[in-house]
């Protein structure tokens, strides 16, 4: 889903699927912008959208936000309630969403039945796990610029469809939650936005935004290589200690 | 183990361990700077810390380096095994250290056996996610210097001891090291970090870096306060929307 460094070759091997181990149970609704949880309250399900999409954020003492992620059908979330602590996130619905959800001891209770759903979680989690590792990464050694470029190649790669012209069609984003997800204020997203519209990277209107991933790619990797120490492979220092 | 809003609030159920579920492997003993593994490699086991201190990052394709957490003796690193993805991450021995390794295989095959350990190894990669969503926070939301507080008071409590005065006694942590994990440079890590000394927060050496946590985190309240907006609680904006 990232791109360079942050490349996640194909999984080598067949994860399990969580859903295929789970019983259904009750379908909650959600309307556009309610509240599913908040920080705070104690966390005892763990949700799985059924339809629409929800945002996770954190948000601090100074009502400063920031995006974790936002999932869509088939994606868990909530999963603090694996460890039995009080939220630490906020789960909006960002459309009117319909989720699913299983108390950690109904969880529980399958799993030691059927121990490869436990198998499907950790691998779930790992997952995650590995992508804020990118996020940090990207924090620690990206301008917000590529923070900007990657945030879009990531989002319209897990939520839009391709269309003819090699761009990707998405719902819109707002300017504010973009600018949530990378860490800075709504003027400075809009600003490298524009920049990235009038470079012909992206268009969007109130109903969509679409990205042209294959040329952001491009311009992430031609961005890389002005700064690049000419030819370094990725990490080589390391490699070569690991081979020594 | 972090402070004001990124408290994790003791957990409210016990937590399954996974070392008690694990049978003992060979010991590996790795030298001060050697690399355990290397971003790239595939990757096939999960170690276990048994002695020592391991620094896992991630360097990127201008070889800017982002450090993701350092281990200690009980933890666990090189999770990505259990997805069967090649490692993201670059591992590296930070003093002499000795670790235990399993391969995914064996795990699985364990794990099917005793569906508790996947379970705790499920709530350990849930607690880690957890704390990069702590990291993710504070990158988007706190300036350099909130940063580095949350930093110096994070490393004193995991790998230090109390001393009489207040003050927690650990390893020194180099400026280099630091400012990885904070993602700035060196240099205003540096400035930072002697600021901090000036005012009294923070006494360091080659030979030991001393915290006083309770100050620091008095700090970091005061400097919340400076800019909350007025007795406006945690998320209250979430929490009201949650309750109507």
């Amino acid at each position: 889903m990232e791109t360079d460094t942050m490349t996640i070759v194909p999984a080598m091997k067949t994860l399990e699927d969580p859903l295929s181990h789970l019983p259904c149970s009750t379908i909650l609704g959600f309307r556009k912008k309610q509240v599913i949880f908040a920080q705070g309250q104690p966390s005892t399900s763990i949700y799985l959208v059924i339809s629409g999409k929800v945002k996770v954020c954190r948000v601090n003492e100074r009502l400063s936000e920031a995006l974790l992620d936002i999932y869509q059908a088939d994606e868990f979330f909530g999963e603090s309630a694996l460890i039995g602590e009080p939220h630490a996130e906020t789960a909006v619905a960002l459309e009117d969403t319909q989720v699913m959800s299983w108390t950690t001891a109904e969880l529980e209770r399958i799993a030691g039945e059927r121990p490869k759903l436990a198998i499907a979680l950790m691998q779930l989690v790992v997952q995650r796990s590995a992508e804020f590792g990118n996020r940090i990464e990207s924090f620690a050694t990206d301008s917000i610029q590529r923070r900007l470029s990657r945030a879009l190649i990531r989002f319209s790669e897990r939520f839009g469809h391709r269309t003819g012209d090699g761009a990707v069609q998405m719902m819109p984003l707002t300017h504010e939650l973009l600018s949530m997800y990378l860490g800075t204020s709504r003027e400075i997203a809009t600003h490298f936005l524009n920049q990235f519209r009038r470079d012909g990277y992206v268009r969007y209107s109130r109903r969509e935004m679409v990205v042209y991933v294959d040329a952001l790619k491009e311009w992430l990797k031609q961005e890389t290589g002005k700064k690049a120490i000419s030819g370094a492979p990725l990490a080589q220092k390391y490699i070569d200690a690991a081979a020594a």
